[in-house]
């Protein structure tokens, strides 16, 4: 967290902070509240998280962090929970394994959604009129339970994907055709930049996460990047002409993924099922749909090791965190105009928009492994495990999905998974 | 199942055959009445399966066996279940993993509570006059039923212990000391036997399964069995003189995975809880309960490589099955004495009863291979599949368990496990 | 071992006992004459061991067991051998982990050869008196080592088959063609017993293991063997008839392994090889053979799993022990006739041989698992580890195989393996 | 490799590319000159391949890559090794798999020294005249062999360290003790840099891999790089301080494997052993030394994991590769004062060497991961797979060890090891 970026006091009154919580704290609840008891445990693998223990882990943040440490008297509705609801705070104490967040049936939904109600109030308490020393914290904690409303939609579309009858989460969205108006029609264009130097990080003076940061030079070489995503119909001509068969395509370790899980199509696509005889088809949160609807879509659920061979096989390459930072800034008509897709439009599920398709619709995997910045300075305490201790094994994505909150995007913004992830709406924009 | 051993007209008209039916179903609605639709939906491993599974596959064994050949214009409430549902059955068709039945948050407890009413209702229409040759199958549903209703408890059981909050599942049992009266102060004593043969297997005319068949001919030398069960203060002793760490005492199989499983006592048992420091507690549905206040009840959740160290670190052996079905018919006080400790007292734990035990309490491992008795004929069809497929790497269990309903327990029941199991209410009888 | 059942002096004299002593260690010498330095180290899974290994191993033994504890002043060529050549004997000390003897560069295979020389010159020593209370400990050495002359065979065999390469081991064999004189068209005959109760265990004065003992009664039905073997021209039309993807036919575990490890026919046998397309063949110690070619030759490394599957294909059953036993002591020409193939005759594959096929050519799998007999004693001290920590999780062959010792053999002899084992030379007789 | 940096016909006649080839290849024998054919075969981890296997797949490097595509009337002395040898070049063909090379007792190790002289006889053929298109690879073909030469050390050295017996290698080498004038007392110092940007890449005229190049620009800030590399000595004080046991040194995939493996000090340390009792000590090629010989020497055997944690626990970080080089390129007096410690020298581990240590001793784990320069092109054809396949999950090491040969080291070499590797000879210097 940057505690030298916090914002003004004029930008943010107390005031505001509390309704920054607030509104947060409702947005969870609003995406929750079609989610049943039963479905809210399932686990549907180690890297996913049940929903029931997204609603309790952020709530555990606002306790353990702000209120068990400065509200005089704040007592828990159950002591337990410190441990139970820890992810991985060494600093706070031990955790459960990872992988055993399913059996968590104890406590209910119901008391969690207590949890939370017992915690917004005393949190209210804080908020009345907040000190200076705990912004920066409150402000975390905002932003972190914003990254779990992101959890919540791709663990809980895994989750019942993975059930045996694969139901969809909502059936009644009325998706509007994405064949009729074709994007992919349109010749991939491609920006220029002949910047030899950039700057890299975070330079408002609003909340930024510490791995923003410091902002610094880059040097560049003359490069370019592609004026929108890559479709599903431009990945079908991938898979079509063979690409999950020739392994001159892929990295070594990619290869091997490959073959041992026999991939041979994004996560959540599927040959050939009922209904879609001779066809590909792929699972959303609002059921399955033919790709031969949704051709002009930006291709998403695929992992790094699948950006990367799609680039290779297409004679391109993917951007580096840097190039990709410099164009967003110059290009995205980020500001307002409604074109990209965030969770705050709960469709759930990359739209071919307009545009240079920067923020919306899906992450976008850059060649940059997760490393720290010159300079770098993990926040202090417990706080130091958040971002530090995961850079290494992981390459960075830009820019924000269809699930992201979109008052949570920014071009400094550095989202990172390890190169085989797929189940995050992860996408591709070609560089050269 | 016996075909040739259904039970005669006089003894089981067709009122009594649906009472038994609707006796077995609404006892397994009652034992299940205080498991929360979240906690039905806990499986802890892979052997184990959730509540609501178990609720839903044996309503599934009615509709699949039953109603859907037999009973015109049966209509399932869901066809996916047919699938979903089945447990082992390669002749009705594909089964999801079994590992993974913790992922069915779909259909909700309610849409299994209905199609359990949904089943119920029809087999109603079946069972007003069953026809003759439908007769075998009912009973089949029905025992199946009640070996479903111990595995309830035997899975829930785990699945409470494996979450992280170890709830206990009932609090209110008023559970009498153990130690009081102390049965284990009776020197153990022996029961002895000079038959050189024994006739084994099913003899009666009511209701067995297959693998109980046909009643033979075993050739047998002098033997003794124990006068009771093991002791938690028995086997305390064991534990006390190194057993778990002195591997001539053990099985080579057994040897490795005490090690690798760092075994140091039985399933359940914790040293040094907090509220039980300095001594060993062990983990009853009822919760915490030290060791020391149940020093004479019949130890319990222990693997068949556990009972074999065990009976020779006292310098004896296990019965063979055919020892033990000899005694059990000849020594056990088993006809309406009501000593002891069935599913039907819904204590749910073994009690230091008196008598012999040979019933209730726990299953007693013998050092019988799980093997078909000679001339051995499996049922037709995917019946076929109920018993015979398992004769093959399991150990044989005789006797029934706190957890068996009363009226499933005979002297001629084998039941059998995989030696390393530990979840089941199995337990220790010496012989020499 | 059998102390009670030691042989008599006037049977054995001292010179005998050296005398049977050298012929052994000879024949293992012989035995590995022609493998070089690099194919001794060959350990392809953990079940098999390196050539090297299982020389020096029973090398150990006598060192160990004899001449450590009774030579006044032997001394070992090196004291490190006691720990890095024990196989799993608790009792003597530390044990290497078994899957990693193929690490053991050093000794060198020369070292080894002298290590064997040495022992067997201080064995010498002991053997020109032996004390009677040795007698039992060196019979049991000379046993042992013959064991380890079969599994030298299987061991290297499975060795050379996995290096990428699969050279044969011996090249120059004339093998008669099983074609031209077929005993297949012979139809398979039975051979049918009465008795009612059958004596089993060994009943000699000669040398037993202890697992053969006590001799004891076993109560029977009618039954029936088969007359011989099952060809591979008879397991081959089971492949064909689809045997290995008809779940019906396999036991629940089997199936889950023919799936998991995708078996198709037996282990060694490989369809359209280069040289053999359009066919099965099989490879063997002389090189890879048309199937066709050997039709009438015992079928061989199947596990009890396939022979299982066979028989319940064939409309039969596999024989207990006892059911073998005493069908091996009444009917089998085992006396002098020669017309088993054992490792004498240095052919190391099964033949077509006439006569009922008790012994040699392979082990033969019973539906019985490997339990102690009733009241039977592990020998004392750590010769108590030989037999007895095995008795879980194994199935019982009787018989012997094509490369076992023909003194070696004996029809009380119980070999046993786990069910999926396929490395051996296992075959099929059914039963009904 | 970078044929557009070929050497100059001047500076490399036809004579000097044959004699650099006879050199190097002389090398790899006198290297390998004093290991058995039994030593010759152990793969102790899939990471490690058998001495043997190195040898034959250099040679089939120079087979595969120069003498068929381009000797008139080639013969192989073996077809089946284009297979048998390849590593991992899919243009070529399958590859055995990589954990199985431990199998290949065939060919022997003379059989392979054979294949060297017929190939090395008929490159000579090649290296009379070698047309101007082959200088590429056969250059290649020469810094892939000493690239192989160090990997003969690392993988030897671990393969006898996984023996049972755990034998040196060499035990005849006057090891000078570290202690009597100790490095360590001197104290740390650091070396100041100013640049705001450094070229990084290759700029010479020589040979270098595809992945040193294109030479490009990178922006700094100002930075320090400690003065010589950190000892054991201060390492040990890293260990007594609780290093291992404080997760929040470490990184999260670090501190898993910390637990996971019970890592408690470098590869090859030993604490307690026998001769060493209440010490640490540490495997070496040449036996077991205490660590209290030498503290001055450089550490070794640490992961990019421990190089980390370490640094963080000194209060500093590691450097990135281009601050490294740049390091290199200005302060390293490598050019021919002789300080570092090569393979050349036969010592084979690190010495308390003066001067800066940027080459020689151990590679330098950076913190920069393993990833193409901007505008990096492969190789063409096969020897595309050489470098640009392993981009993903590596971290960059620079400098060379005491296994390098001498001229093989140049600053701008890019060695690359996943995170957890311990066996190669890799170190740590500090940077701030």
């Amino acid at each position: 967290m940057a505690t030298t970026h916090a914002m003004s006091t004029s930008d943010h009154p107390a005031e505001n902070l509390g309704a920054q919580f607030l509104a947060v704290r409702r947005m969870t609840e609003e995406l929750c509240a079609d989610i049943s008891a039963e479905d809210a445990m399932l686990q549907s693998m180690p890297d996913a998280s049940p929903v029931k223990w997204h609603l309790a882990h952020t709530t555990w943040f606002f306790e353990t962090f702000l209120l068990t440490p400065n509200l005089p008297g704040y007592r828990s509705p159950n002591p337990a929970f410190r441990d139970l609801f820890n992810s991985y705070y060494n600093a706070v104490g031990a955790q459960p394994q990872r992988d055993r967040r399913g059996l968590f049936s104890r406590p209910s939904l119901e008391q969690v959604r207590d949890y939370r109600t017992h915690v917004d109030r005393d949190m209210g308490k804080l908020l009345e009129s907040p000190e200076d020393r705990l912004r920066d914290a409150i402000l975390l904690g905002i932003h972190h339970e914003q990254q779990h409303q992101e959890l919540i939609v791709t663990d809980f579309k895994h989750a019942l994907w993975s059930s045996p009858l694969r139901p969809a989460w909502r059936r009644a969205l009325k998706q509007p055709s994405a064949v009729s108006h074709p994007p992919s029609a349109k010749e991939l264009g491609w920006i220029e930049f002949k910047q030899k130097e950039a700057m890299v990080g975070y330079a408002g003076n609003g909340f930024c996460f510490d791995n923003e940061l410091p902002r610094h030079r880059v040097a560049l070489e003359p490069f370019a990047v592609a004026s929108r995503l890559v479709t599903n119909g431009e990945y079908l001509a991938f898979i079509e002409d063979g690409g999950y068969r020739r392994p001159e395509l892929w990295l070594s370790d990619a290869w091997k993924i490959v073959q041992a899980e026999q991939w041979s199509a994004p996560l959540y696509w599927e040959r050939n099922r009922t209904g879609f005889e001779g066809e590909w088809s792929r699972y959303s949160v609002h059921g399955f749909r033919a790709i031969a609807d949704d051709t002009a879509t930006p291709v998403t659920h695929v992992s790094y090791y699948e950006a990367d061979a799609y680039a290779r096989w297409a004679g391109f390459r993917l951007p580096t965190e840097a190039e990709w930072e410099l164009a967003a800034h110059l290009q995205a008509s980020f500001s307002g105009d409604g074109e990209g897709t965030f969770l705050d439009s709960a469709t759930l599920e990359p739209q071919p928009t307009k545009g240079p398709q920067f923020f919306g619709e899906c992450w976008q995997w850059t060649e940059s492994a997760y490393l720290p910045y010159p300079g770098y300075q993990p926040m202090a305490g417990a706080f130091g495990e958040y971002n530090g201790k995961f850079m290494i094994n992981q390459m960075v994505l830009r820019g924000a999905s269809c699930a992201t909150p979109k008052s949570h995007a920014r071009a400094s913004y550095r989202n990172f998974f390890p190169p085989a992830s797929r189940w995050q709406y992860s996408g591709i924009r070609l560089a050269r």
